[in-house]
């Protein structure tokens, strides 16, 4: 295991030169999940076919929240994205929406913190819309499911 | 239980008009958590003792963050928070981080947002500095701890 | 008809000093409109009813502008807005969509600049999501409908 | 004519993937009007060739504008762009002020919202600026003139 | 002399707890002097009084980064300032142009970032917008003039 | 010497073209100095060492301001930062703290004022740690230290 390249020689942080890597295609996809009341979760899925779009809101955040990454996480790059989208899963029988956000970019350096971004800023506009009548949700397994191009090759969770 | 308070009577998304509750002083608390393999564990613990600090960067990110919660979180209010702290406990037992953000406000609305979205920063700011060496690492357990002050009164995790 | 009070004695641009005034209920409602042709209207009712929410995602814009004015309006003060909301009315005859943006302020300035904001970024974004198919849409008749509180007193267009 | 770009095939909103792009040289131009009494627009002349200069102050509001553009339309991408200009022509037959806004890039996607973008707050500023005199301005006529580059071409309005 | 108020009892930065200090009027001046070639500063003089205004397009600078301060400070408060001013007073027997920032709120803490922050971002503009004849100009003296209100009283530089 | 470039031929700001400059890898090295009481450089040196990390907070300052100089310098061009380093030497002689900010850039223009706002906004953090204890530090010696690429070639302050 190798050392962390967010510090420098002397352990200081820094924004990791990347002028050196190729251009190429950067995707990366990642979720997040929200935990609710199954009141709360059919509410949701009413509004979504009716009024009150929980789910519209959310995943226009995720979308926004992916173009502010480099304002949010201190060393990454700014970076031209290409493409955001943000998709929701509902899953009934644990009474859990699933963000699985993708991002992609022609560039120097990968997008996983825009998608993790993304998927966690999604859910937690979840949060705020219900939480005044489900103050107990709970956001969990938020992670990276797959990256592509770059040095490093690609990833897929297990 | 009632109704989304973040739509109209129309069902349309509307910024909630606060302007006829009381200044209080609100409090609240939230956690997030990642695990991560130990190895990446134990180049933290080292990183913070001695060089490449991760947790303090980490800590600035949630900090910082909760004062753009509402430019990421499009129907909460701009809020002027007094205090803002972040704080890690390491779990050496299952290889976890927990970051719990404590915000502070003397105003018309709650901080809960702002308490979420500085703790779920935070362990993202981790994974961005840690991804290099570990992949996996995954984000769960991030929730509300406890609030206080306002008309809903005060909430604690059970 | 008095002087601009932007600008101080010698004629330089300043944020006028607003320490003095009231604390009040501030209130301003404004309006943009966006003609375009009739199929792209039709394709915005279609979609607001089925799928592709053209004015889901212009109202969301229009409340999250709302709370960037001060960093748009070179010598607006920053504010804690307490409400705003946008909504939109379809008028068939002449192919044209309206945005009322209504803000409101306990504060001591006034929010006109804000729901011109909000009202003109809600249009903007109906452009943005419709250029494809029409790039003539023209948007006009953007201006302040009515204001209330403070010094100044209420402003009613005629 | 077409559907609208900005959704997917479920209808979701996303950020459209321009990955696959030319990066070509685009421009684009757009103008936004504000009428005014007689007595503004004098005001406003006397001030720029004087002291208070309203139309420096809205011409430079314009400009950062433009690049923040991506911030404020929820599914414009983040651009580089390589050049901004704001002119303004002073119709005094009218009592209205024009504002042209400029935009350059060498990429994968257009800057028409860019230049709307820049026009659309040049005149609003000048609103923000003269509204202690006039709140009775209206700002109309917001619209592309023309653009070029990309696979959809060039474009004048009629 | 005391101890840092940004850490906490264990040496962690935070976003020190101003929730039990009065509200009270705080105003802070603030300076910064940028050092250039005679002929830079005549460029700068000509272009105030005909065209190409350095000056205004730096002082609007440094007022609108007032406004951004605790998006750059990370230990800053949020706060809706009250009112903001820079006046440039040139120095011709040291080709030296000084910024003068005064910055007011009624609230919980003091502006003196805030002034510290207009004052350097309006000469590191005056940098920006001359530096294609003169890279060699030098900032210097940047410090606070004045500040009053607050429990810590008033102070004055010597 | 030659005429401002941020002004077209008729006086105006503007964001100058870059879009014929070829894109070729820039670097740029500032510095800024703060001077202060030997009580206070002894307690950021403790900290340092020990617990109140007033240089990692600022050199994460400075980093991320260097991200945010196309939002401050209003005719700056956005840019996608390839590198961005911030290091700190204490001058104990003169109770001095010297910061000196490198960016990097494979792109069409210099990014001079990203290195020179890196290096302003950390110091200016310093200032804000100290201020409790130490509110007479002065910031001076702001200056470009060197630049490399593009048109205009290589820069070496004497």
């Amino acid at each position: 295991m190798g050392d962390f390249t967010h510090f420098d020689d002397k352990g200081d942080a820094h924004m990791v030169d990347v002028g050196e890597k190729d251009i190429t295609e950067r995707i990366a996809k990642a979720v997040a999940s929200i935990t609710m009341q199954p009141e709360t979760l059919k509410l949701i899925q009413d509004g979504t076919a009716k009024k009150g779009d929980v789910l519209g809101v959310a995943r226009l955040a995720g979308i926004m929240a992916a173009k502010k990454t480099a304002d949010l996480i201190p060393l990454c790059h700014p970076l031209a994205l290409t493409h955001v989208g943000v998709e929701f899963t509902v899953h009934n029988s644990d009474n859990t929406i699933e963000a699985l956000a993708t991002c992609k970019l022609k560039g120097r350096t990968g997008v996983e913190m825009e998608a993790l971004t993304a998927a966690s800023i999604s859910v937690l506009t979840i949060y705020d819309m219900c939480k005044a009548v489900d103050r107990g949700m709970i956001i969990s397994n938020t992670r990276l499911l797959e990256k592509s191009g770059g040095k490093s090759g690609s990833y897929k969770a297990s």
